[in-house]
Parts: C-alpha cells; sequence; structure tokens
C-alpha cells in the first residue's frame, strides 16, 4: 500500500530532498530523477526507483500508475505526497509531478564491454553538469555504450546532470576512474583514443575511425592536458571559422561523435 | 575620470542591476555582459560598452585597462566599485571583474544580407538561454552570418545567453521576426529553409545544401509546427540510434551546421 506523506518535516522528506547534495547522493548511493518521461525511461530499461513519490489528490496518469505498481511488486516504496513537498524535494517551484529515487549506476571500468558499441565517450574534467547530461544523450543518439569520466569530474548523477540527459542516464553505462586506471585499462584491448586539440592540424574529418572509438573531450575551460593528447591515438580539430577557438564540450562531442556514425554508416568501420 | 561608486544603494547601481530584468532591458535598450574575454571580444568586434564597471583596489589587467581608456575616449562612463557590487550586478558570488552596459544589437530583418554568410541560424521558439547562447557561439564557429528569431524566443541579451554566447552575441547579426515577416523577407531572395524533423525519411547527409542556407531549430519541447514544416525548401533528419527520438535544440544546430559547412568545404557549393 502507498504511504502518504504531508509533512513538510518529515525525516524521508528531509533525507529524500538531502539527495540534492553530492555528499548525501555519495553516502547514501542513491540520486533522483524527475518527471514520468524519465522515469518511464529508466523502466523500459529495465531499471526501477528504489522509492517513487507522487502527487496525491490529483489521479495519476496511466503509466505513473504502472511504475507505481511496478515498484511496489519489486519490494519498491510508493509514497503520495503533496505537490508542496514535491517541489521541495526537487528543488523546483512547478515540480514534476512523480520523483524517483534510484540506486547510483556506476560501473566499475572492468564491467564495461568496449565491444558492445562502436563509440565512447571519455570526459576528463568536465565541470558543468549540463553538459554532462547533454553528453550522454548525444551518447544514446548515437548509439554509444557510455561514458567513462576521468579526473575531477561534475558528478554524472546531480540533478541537472539527469535533467539533461532525457533519460540517457539509463541507457548509457558510466564508469569513473583516474587517468591512470582509465589508460592501462584502455590499452588491455583495441580501441582508438581520439581527441580534439588546437595543437593539432589534422581536420576531423580526415581520419579512418575505427570501432571502438573513445572520444575524449577535455575540460570546458581547459581542453585536454598535453600528457593526455601525447597517449591519444589520433588529434583532430574541428574547423573553426570564426573568431572563437572552441565549441562548448559537448557540442564538440557532438560534431565528432556524428563524424563517426557518419563514417560508420557509410560502412568504413 | 573614472567614477567611483561604494554604496549598494546608488541609484546607477540598482539600475544596471535591473538589466538582469528582460523588461527593464527592453525599456532601456541595454543589456549586460560580463567578462575580460567576452568584453573584449566585442571590442575587437569595435563595440564598445555605454558603460564599463572594474573592482577598484586590483591593478586591472592591461587588456582591462586599455578597454576602460576607449571607453572614455568614446565618450562613455569608467566607474570603480567594489567586488561586492559587482557580484549584486552581476546576480553571481563569484562575478567576473569586469561588466559591461551595451546598447541592443537587434537588427532589422531588412538590413540583414544574407550574402555575407553561407549559413544562417532561424530560431523558433527557443525558450533556453544557454541554448540560444550556444547556438550564436556555433553560428561563431561554422562562419554563420546570424540568428533570426522567430516566434516567442527566449530574450538573446539576457545574461545567460550573453554567457553561453562567449561573446559570439557580438560577431553574429541578431534579427527578430515573426514568422510571416520571415518567411516574406526569405522569399525575396534566395535561400534555403532547411528543418530538421522526425516527420520525414531524409537523412540529414543527403540533399546538397546551397548557401545561404537558413537552418531552422525548433522549439525545445515540440519542435516546429507542421506548416513552418511545410514551408521549408527541405526536411531533413538527424539519425537516431538509440532510445531517444531527439537532440538537445543546440546540438542539433551544430550537427546540421557542421554538415553544410563541411559540404561546402567539399566544395560543392
Amino acid at each position: 500500500m502507498p504511504r502518504e506523506i504531508t509533512g513538510f518535516s518529515n525525516p524521508l522528506v528531509k533525507q529524500v530532498r538531502g539527495l540534492r547534495e553530492k555528499k548525501l547522493r555519495k553516502r547514501e548511493g542513491l540520486f533522483l530523477a524527475e518527471g514520468l518521461r524519465i522515469l518511464t525511461e529508466a523502466r523500459e530499461q529495465g531499471v526501477l526507483p528504489e522509492m517513487v513519490f507522487l502527487a496525491s489528490g490529483a489521479r495519476p496518469h496511466p503509466l505513473a500508475q504502472e511504475l507505481a505498481d511496478a515498484v511496489e511488486q519489486a519490494g519498491g516504496e510508493v509514497i503520495l505526497t503533496t505537490p508542496d513537498i514535491l517541489s521541495k524535494i526537487s528543488g523546483k517551484d512547478n515540480a514534476q509531478a512523480i520523483v524517483g529515487v534510484y540506486r547510483d549506476r556506476l560501473k566499475p571500468l572492468a564491467q564495461l564491454d568496449r565491444a558492445a558499441a562502436p563509440i565512447w565517450f571519455v570526459a576528463q574534467a568536465m565541470r558543468d553538469p549540463g553538459n554532462l547530461g547533454t553528453l550522454m544523450r548525444i551518447g544514446d543518439a548515437v548509439g554509444a555504450g557510455g561514458v567513462i569520466l576521468v579526473d575531477d569530474c561534475v558528478d554524472p548523477f546531480s540533478v541537472e546532470a539527469v535533467r539533461a540527459s532525457m533519460g540517457a542516464l539509463f541507457t548509457q553505462a558510466i564508469a569513473q576512474a583516474s587517468w591512470s586506471e582509465f589508460i592501462a585499462w584502455l590499452r588491455t584491448g583495441p580501441g582508438q583514443l581520439v581527441g580534439t586539440s588546437l595543437n593539432t592540424d589534422q581536420d576531423y574529418q580526415a581520419p579512418h575511425y575505427t570501432a571502438p572509438t573513445f572520444l575524449m573531450i577535455g575540460n570546458e575551460a581547459r581542453g585536454l592536458p598535453e600528457d593526455y593528447e601525447a597517449a591519444c591515438d589520433l588529434l583532430v580539430k574541428i574547423p573553426m571559422m570564426g573568431r572563437a577557438d572552441s565549441l562548448n564540450a559537448s557540442v564538440a562531442g557532438a560534431v565528432m561523435a556524428y563524424e563517426v556514425l557518419n563514417q560508420m554508416r557509410r560502412g568504413n568501420g
């Protein structure tokens, strides 16, 4: 049976609201996802929340009801609450009518199956949650396997990253590693490491990309460190016709990934 | 001589801070840009702020000093103030040490020189300032002429859009028009209107794009209205290999624009 919570000071509401902070997400190993679209996407991937909060009163959307039923059957908890408390949990004035609490999805690098997809993203010290979420959404679009977070990246389970991913968080594998762990793992199998850089004249359309291609996207302000560039199999440059010398990090990821996908669609791979 | 302001309640501080609101930007015809990088970019484009605020105390960066001198010579005003007041103006805790107040840059559609660039963006009811700013940055990168805002778009002069544009706001022409005004203007000269859509099977790499290409990007949630799609010369689809059916609006703009640029670089145009 769903439980009903109407008090702002309920300890569970406080605890779940705390998941908007990275420290508490880490401690609990949980994160928040909001909105029927993202929660349904997760469910279609076979991922159910451990707890789901629904706005009480209004009759729930049929998909929300199905989701709630599935959560209960799986031993999770369904909580009916007020729109005000949902807003408090999500930190938005105009909250979604459904919020899920999920077990965090970090995979050990050793469990990634690199052969499962032709493209992988490597995000290096990416700091903007919108960029990281958008990169996962692009990964889904190009049929990538997932994203490997190297160095001090923003938390992929932050509310902003989850929102920007539009549910791709549940289709993309997510791993985290130090640079030395990553490069050691990479060299135990096939894989072309590709960096975008200002320190090369090689046009990004010139090379022949082979699966699996690992597209490494550097920090928004600084780009890739020199020794990381030196470790790449290919350094390429996206042409810049105007005054700026760089693209937004996730945009650069998209331009690169579609080039790789387009080559593979033409059957080069 | 620079004027010094140290009081939070100074009317000029209040007035300038008010430029974070669209209503006041419209009324004054002014907007804010922050940070030495963006202000220097503007200056290199020949655009000076009417007023510039600098943090007093610390010795200014040489480029900030040059900018301040240029503003004074042009009859503008240079104001030294405290970091706290700069934070208040910019609405950020960790404010940039320089903030400029610029005259708004909307151009009448009739003044756009479509032959000046091979690519133009048309943003239709784009609601996210980060998307619009990023689209301008992409426009700069691909050598586009600018962006035409159709229907109810977010203000291109909002602080968030200016920031996301990374200065491209000053290299890209910006016009605003109703759909009927735009389409009437478009048909008075050469120009291929291209829409991305889920309602077509035509791959985005299939057509031959010809300059000037007008790339129309629809609203983030709804895409393009049906009658707008019907008015396009070409409807194309970016391949989606995963579960999602769309890309982020500015990412879709980038994928499209690089395809057009790549065709033109190969000399098709």
